[in-house]
């Protein structure tokens, strides 16, 4: 069992959202994080760091919405399902725009398939909360 | 001249909003980052912080949320409004909600009461930033 | 494999310290910033909030650290050994002070233990990369 | 009189560190952690960006590094003094850093000027801190 599911089972408060696409989704915006930011990383130390200035870029911007996402999804006292809804529609974009972004380079870069790989599970965990969430 | 001026202004690519309401949301994004997470802090110190869960709660999103949107708008190269727009719906959602929650609390805090004022002018500076971005 | 190691196996770059190292220290720093984010939360939702202030406090910094710390030991690019030394002696500080926070609450609240183990582990895998790190 | 100000001067608790000092920090490590963010992407957007790996590196690990210290310092409920110390030994060490690198293109770059002059004034801020806070 990870921290993250133990630590969601020992709050004192009534999760808000159905527990395991929380998780789901809590996990996927923090390991989406750092393969993004790996990902920013490598493409910069690449000998055509020219052609990956986009993949860079929208790798930066989708680590650091996960990261507010995955904060904001970890804490459920006086939870607040717009403000959740706002930020997961953002999260999910980012996660859409940078995986497609990196599926582009897959050929070329190994990471770039992998991180387009943590962005499509992030994608979907996010797509998997939305849909739970009352609009 | 303040240093995010300067930077705007030295960057080599065409920047996509109007200069002058990207700027005044940067620095107002950035501030109230400041103001959520001393005011969370605050309430935090506070005799009475069993009245003040919800505004610790939604001080801490706002920062979140604020400083994701700050360093995403800092951004100009390969700039992506989609993604852009995402993250400032979500960051004048977050200011609302926790502008609102502030506000309830200003008469018995001054620190709710500036920390409502930040919010506010978040608020307002990503309301700006959403005019002028395609829908 | 996760991710991680993943994106650690495909940098283009050679990699500046031990891998397993490395990785478990990544690891540990986003999963202690989740259960650190999520303590705080658990701690500020319970009935004797006034017992855990310092506790919440020691977690909201703990958790930046963190964040901070895990995304500078994902980037092996230009890797600066005396920045990552400076950053990782901070966590592994943090770590340390949460811990023990968490710790004297760790019989009435399950959350704070779950989090002391998430902490310590953290403290540990920076203790790791610091005896292989050149003062 | 600035939000971060007002903040500080309505803060139930006492604050631990002078507060002209601690506010010079505060201020200091948000405008570089933006001038920071602005800088790696400034320099991504410029067609000679294979000069300018080292300094993308370092900004971007410089902007996290602000972050978490501009929020720490933010934070004066239950202050740990050997947690604030490391966190901006950490910090000035990364401004060190950047602000030598950013220097280096200078000649080439004004957004390296300026960044460069965001980097030396909050690493002068945290140096005024450390001089205050017992060792």
């Amino acid at each position: 069992m990870t921290h993250a599911q133990q630590m969601l089972e020992t709050h004192p408060r009534t999760v808000s959202v159905e527990a395991g696409a929380l998780l789901a989704c809590i996990d996927a915006c923090f390991d989406c994080a750092q393969s993004c930011t790996a990902c920013a990383d490598a493409c910069l130390g690449e000998d055509d760091v020219g052609m990956l200035i986009r993949c860079i870029r929208t790798c930066q911007d989708c680590s650091d919405v996960c990261i507010a996402t995955g904060r904001i999804l970890s804490r459920q006292t006086e939870f607040v399902p717009e403000l959740a809804r706002a930020i997961v529609e953002a999260c999910a974009q980012a996660c859409r725009v940078c995986g497609e972004e990196c599926e582009r380079h897959a050929d070329h870069h190994e990471h770039c398939r992998v991180c387009a790989e943590a962005c499509r599970r992030c994608e979907e965990a996010c797509e998997e909360i939305l849909s739970t969430l009352a609009a």
